[in-house]
């Protein structure tokens, strides 16, 4: 859910190498013991690739590694083969790449590839040896785990399957849409594990959406439950002995644990119950905080060994690399928040909804303003949506927050019924379009505005700078009488331009930098600071390339659009979004259906999966970078002329 | 949910006038006999409605009509103003519209009108007196229901929100999701009553997906419950004022009914519990049982009157309006059917997943030949859809079936999560596109090339002959490997063109009909057939205008389409759907991104919201009719002319 983005940990960095945890994994003696130093030493190595990425999520991995490694240990294909596991959250991959590691079952080098090209993606992808599905949209997990157990019984396959499930995830109406049929089916393959660490993206569940008595809940949709400490080995494994005993009917295994174990000031249980805010579910550490968490984990560690009797462990390390010096960045979502707070003073019937992203898509100032009219619905995307939907029939003025990726696809079907109602409903989606690449596909939003364009009156906007962004929210309350789509790239960045301070008219964009030979016409900070940038370099090249900033995604004026592009002969539409369905198909339409002949368009956006990395290489790997645009601009320019000769 | 495409009854059809209702209303003396015998007129209302129509949904506007009937008669804003009431399922429409109409509070004209254009949609729509929101895409009641009293506690306003769901509607995930929140914020002014009349779509919900012990379940998310005997006045009054009383959390009533309720050969219990098919849950009876269900209700009637010692109530009668004699219609679902059933004999890993919907969607003789192969996953679209997922993913070819509308919208991200893993799912997605247009724009599909048509590697095609459709799904299963949207219009069409019996090749489109002037290309029955018909009459204008088939929504082969093109000036796209992500885009994509000049490209297809009515109504409507397109056709050249002379 959640997925801050942070800095990289500097200084030095430590983890355990490949034959030190070898040698932990082949320990003799007591299985508790084993798993407890295993354990340890993945929170230690899940630590440092966090550090290193610079983002990631610490406190669910930490939560669930017991729980992890015991499974691996102890239980997966200890009767026979074909016994598989998964996390449906998929956020604690860190965790589980970190045991993998261990076990030999990834490469050993990935470590320091956590969120990297071509590296261990954020959330498992299949590409990744040993993850058996792709997870990260919350709430799969058990409809998924149902499929396989469905497939093994039709193919007369062996073995169990285990999903880990978060406990802010059971907010998800699609767990409980699963869980009817398996406990219809009879699917005794399957054990769920809730991960019970009590907090979610922003804070407690209990404050959030409390779940009240889960067990009550399991065993009123027919599965067999259990309960224990999820840091306790001999209580989890009998209540997994127990699960495997039952023969007819699903098991659930509410496992009670801490959010951050391991690392005391990261451990939930050591804050205040009226927390605002976890600090620890995503995001890197600060430095001082990464080194106390490895001092702490380092020396309990050794502890533990010379109580056995064993010698310590090894710890090897290196310098983080250095990141890129960068000057003033633009943040969009902060400027968000702030216009959002101002916006809460001056209308009177705004009411925020949030879906557990509180500070992720910019909400608190507004919450803490105004918290009678701030309504937190959990991760709750559909629900969230419909009642945003009744409320503007009531005259109210709903503005619902989630990242772009899950609220124009899990509520795409409420956004699409509050549409039909004619009523006036934002939808402000923020961690829109390729970046941050760190936390892979299932969060990397470049289909939205194909997702939600069609709905009839939305009107989807993308403003490009910090200043854009305030007159973009108060064109979608004030100005449009219907639903509106705010797009919100939540990367910082680096923008070389100044969006002029004209009012926004619908379907019309601006002038950035002028140009003879041809234009770049795109949307947002990401790719118009390349294109600017590509712009320059041309210069070199002899071409005069303009930039043209349309914050408008699915309404085009052909009238501003044909006298824009008038004099030049190429025009070089950006999409940080898949072609189909981007702005390039509303530039298209106007030329394709112009009577006079227009420039040639030539498309750049994302095509296939977006890839996962930091922002430089992902840019590049999709050809969107400026290097990339001015290489693409300068063959598409002389091959046109070629033609022409 | 299900939505049958029948005929209307043909002969004299029966209903009861505006002046008689409203003494039945007015009728001093017990309640429960009043509220009987309005709620049996209103039975017979419904039925005259939907025997007209040709279709709507007979068994529960009848299982929910005492309900409704006493609530508006007995409950609402007896203890002041502001109550509301609407039903969650939409289906019942029928139903709530006959008791509106007999309060006065519609005008008594629109019973004539139930699926025509500007009458009473077949699902609820705001811009019908009375309605409060709309509904027809299930699960989303009871969150409309919390924005709604969340609404009245921000702005001050009195009263209590009543909100209908069906028993099948229970296995959306969206009503447990949404259950959370209104026990956390004790949302007391909220009762929800399940009309638990046992069936849904297809059959017995016991049958379908089994929801257990629904009062455990309610009662584990902290709601207060409820049971009564939804056809028992007392029973119910008693029921609904201790839900009153409750104070501190919302309540919810499982009335336990009878689908078809107040007809004997109509009511679910005077079935076998294993029938196949219950057959009156949408569609108009046949002409006989029309009469037979007339006459029992009128003889029932009858006899309370005479017992109460009133007299009795007048019938008032008319002919049905004769039907347009049609010639042969290609049927797109059962040549689906039979196509299903022969690629699941050849394919050993076939799997067939339902969500509720076995008959409409084509799936009976699949389900009956390779019953193994079959999955019924209920009214649970995010679950079909990963569930297929994971199976794909353990080697099986899994196929999933719902109406394009739901299956687009509500899995749309288990769609693209699926994706991401590169697996071989097909999503054969039926009624499709404007028609029918009776069941109005919650089951309208003309969003679902856009919702869809951006996934990563998904292909989208619309067969448009029954000959086609065996062509498209063997390319799906056998040729495609990734992602397939097999896109099928349901409502049967007289086809005026063969499609030649060739091999399909992604993204090429085959000539139907040649012409010099001009082309249309589209897709699908409908829409070609009325450009087929508009060929011909444009000949009377001078203009030889040719139709190409082209079936592939979201990919086009570029140099087929400018071949094909290239010796017309104008093209027309036609978009069973909206132009924003419609194959238009597709098309003009091609054209502006070509280096050549292109023709000039007219996009038709459906602008707003889709109307609800008669096909013919609606395609005029939209402008797609064949005399429509004449007319745009003789414009658009006539303009071109004129700016070119």
């Amino acid at each position: 859910m959640g997925d801050l983005i942070g800095s990289a940990v500097d200084g030095t960095l430590y983890w355990i190498g490949a034959s030190e945890l070898r040698r932990l994994c082949e320990l003799e003696g007591a299985a508790p013991a084993r798993a407890q130093l295993l354990a340890d030493a993945c929170r230690l190595n899940a630590l440092y690739m966090i550090a290193r990425a610079g983002s990631g999520h610490i406190g669910s991995s930490f939560s669930s590694l017991d729980i992890v490694t015991w499974l691996h240990l102890e239980e997966l294909n200890r009767h026979g083969t074909g016994d598989v596991y998964f996390s449906s959250k998929g956020h604690d991959a860190p965790g589980l790449y970190a045991l993998m590691i261990a076990l030999g079952q990834l490469p050993f080098d990935r470590i320091h590839r956590l969120r990297q090209l071509d590296g261990l993606p954020g959330h498992p992808d299949v590409g990744t040896p040993g993850m058996v599905t792709n997870t990260g949209s919350l709430g799969m997990g058990i409809s998924k785990a149902k499929g396989m157990v469905l497939a093994n019984r039709l193919t007369g396959t062996p073995g169990r399957v285990y999903v880990m499930t978060g406990d802010g995830e059971l907010q998800e109406g699609q767990i409980w849409e699963s869980l009817v049929s398996a406990a219809n089916l009879g699917l005794h393959e399957l054990t769920a594990i809730v991960d019970h660490n009590k907090l979610q993206s922003d804070t407690f569940v209990e404050k959030t959406s409390s779940l009240g008595d889960l067990e009550a809940k399991f065993r009123s949709f027919g599965w067999h439950v259990e309960r224990a400490n999820g840091h306790d080995f001999e209580e989890l494994g009998a209540a997994l002995w127990r699960c495997q005993k039952v023969g007819t009917r699903p098991q659930v295994i509410i496992a009670d644990t801490i959010k951050g174990k391991g690392v005391s000031f990261m451990e939930h249980t050591s804050l205040d119950s009226d927390v605002a805010q976890y600090r620890f579910h995503s995001g890197a550490p600060t430095s001082a905080l990464y080194r106390r968490a490895v001092e702490e984990l380092v020396s309990r560690h050794h502890a533990q060994t010379d109580a056995l009797g064993i010698p310590r462990i090894q710890l090897e390390q290196a310098q983080a690399p250095q990141p890129a010096a960068s000057g003033p960045q633009q943040k969009l979502v902060p400027a968000y928040a702030k216009a959002l707070e101002r916006e809460m003073e001056r209308t009177a019937n705004l009411v925020v909804l949030d879906a557990d992203l509180v500070v992720d898509t910019g909400q608190m100032p507004a919450r803490e303003r105004r918290p009678e009219r701030f309504v937190e619905c959990g991760i709750a995307e559909m629900d969230m949506v419909s009642m945003a939907g009744a409320m503007a029939l009531q005259g109210m003025l709903p503005v619902c927050h989630s990242f772009a990726c899950f609220l124009s696809t899990r509520a795409n079907e409420q956004i699409y019924n509050n549409a039909t109602e004619r009523t006036h409903v934002v939808y402000a989606a923020s961690l829109a379009g390729l970046l941050p690449g760190g936390p892979g596909h299932s969060h990397q939003s470049v289909r939205d505005i194909s997702a939600v364009g069609a709905v009839a009156g939305l009107v989807a906007i993308s403003p490009s700078t910090e200043a854009e962004v305030a007159r973009a929210l108060a064109w979608c309350l004030h100005e449009h009488r219907g639903p509106a789509w705010l797009r919100l790239e939540s990367v910082p960045c680096e923008v070389p331009f100044e969006s002029p301070d004209i009012p926004l008219e619908l379907g019309v964009g601006s002038v950035l930098r002028k140009g003879v030979d041809a234009l770049f016409i795109g949307y947002g900070p990401t790719l118009l600071s390349e294109a600017w940038r590509a712009a320059e370099l041309l210069v070199e090249d002899g071409l005069q390339v303009g930039v043209v900033n349309l914050p408008w995604l699915n309404h085009v004026s052909s009238a501003w659009l044909l006298k824009a592009v008038a004099a030049v002969k190429h025009v070089f539409s950006l999409d940080n979004h898949h072609a189909v369905g981007g702005q390039g198909d509303r530039i298209a339409d106007v030329f394709a259906s112009s009577a006079a002949r227009s420039p040639r368009l030539h498309r750049f956006a994302v095509d296939g999966l977006p890839a996962c990395g930091n922002a430089r290489d992902v840019l590049r790997r999709h050809g969107l970078d400026a290097w990339s645009l001015r290489q693409r601009v300068v063959q598409a320019c002389s091959l046109s002329v070629d033609l022409a000769g």
